[in-house]
């Protein structure tokens, strides 16, 4: 908190998250110890524990950060735009580009956040309760606005719930660009909230 | 396969599976061993491998009979209805009855499925596969006889994430009732999937 590190030191600390992430993902938190780790990002113990303290320590940094993020994206720049349909698709373009991009990380949190001890623990969740709130105002704002229906917490649900599977099933490698699955996922939450779909442009 | 068990055979392996799906999900596969799993169902040691060989073979069964349910009655009782519409929502109910009776079960299924060995990882996902194309097979139907848009698999998936995300937020004891819930996302994948929804009675 308020260090401030040689732009290496960052480089460094993403990089082994990011490997860290992968491996949890690909072989579970509880089957990787931090030998294995050491050996995937090819540096010694003393040089590892430099960088992170321990196995928890990553798990918290990677099931945070993602989601840390995507709440400061929603607090700072999607909610003082004032046409909620807009807003949908800020959250909704921003939200699917960071699951993209955060596959691995998303993978692990959503396994694994069950380990995170307090508390921390609390501390993720809220960030998601916080993130989430972004979304509940926006669909508030649009019924206020008479443009969306009468706000339902199932409707949010249905329309966060859409977007997050979407690690299960994205391939950044796939034919479909994040892009262009963003779009249609937007146009989708905006068919669940708009009063009436049948009249509104796609985009 | 194929074994008749008496009755009460079979109640006490499914009064094991439920209890232990409860402890996975609640402190994880990996930290319950089956000394603590068998103080949790009350029997000894050679009782309870009596009913089950394995924890993997637990996590196996946890993971496959909601999903082979799902995928039978889909095949087997939704398929044949030939309104597309009325196909949606008689898979869309099966599936949040099915997830409010099996929250345990769907936790473990999505964090611990890596878990599982082959060939039984294969056999699970393809479950998976086979009760989605039941859902796919409806949205093609359906764009086919000029009721729904025409088929997009990110369609399909948004729909499917919508539903299946629910096994993290519904809450049976909660003041809303799953087949209250059923019928408002039910609603929701209708909007998504209808070529007009504007005209269409929601229920």
């Amino acid at each position: 908190m308020g260090t401030v590190e040689p732009r290496g030191e960052i480089g460094q600390r993403e990089r082994i998250l990011k490997i860290a992430a992968r491996l949890f993902a690909e072989k579970g938190y509880h089957a990787i110890g931090m030998t294995e780790l050491g050996e995937a990002v090819q540096l010694g113990r003393g040089a590892l524990y430099h960088h992170i303290r321990s196995k928890e320590d990553l798990l918290y940094d990677i099931s945070r950060e993602y989601i840390a993020d995507l709440a400061d994206f929603a607090e700072h720049t999607a909610r003082p735009e004032p046409d909620p349909r807009k807003r949908i698709r800020m959250l909704g373009k921003e939200l699917v580009l960071k699951i993209a991009a955060n596959q691995a990380e998303l993978t692990v949190c959503f396994r694994e956040i069950h380990s995170l001890t307090e508390p921390r623990h609390s501390e993720v969740l809220a960030l998601h309760r916080q993130y989430e709130k972004v979304w509940r105002d926006t669909m508030v704002d649009g019924a206020d606005l008479g443009v969306f229906r009468p706000y339902d917490p199932i409707v949010l649900k249905g329309v966060l719930g859409m977007y997050f599977y979407s690690y299960l099933w994205m391939r950044t490698d796939g034919r479909l660009s994040p892009l262009h699955i963003a779009e249609r996922l937007n146009e989708l939450a905006l068919r669940m909230v708009d009063l009436d779909t049948s009249s509104d442009p796609v985009n």
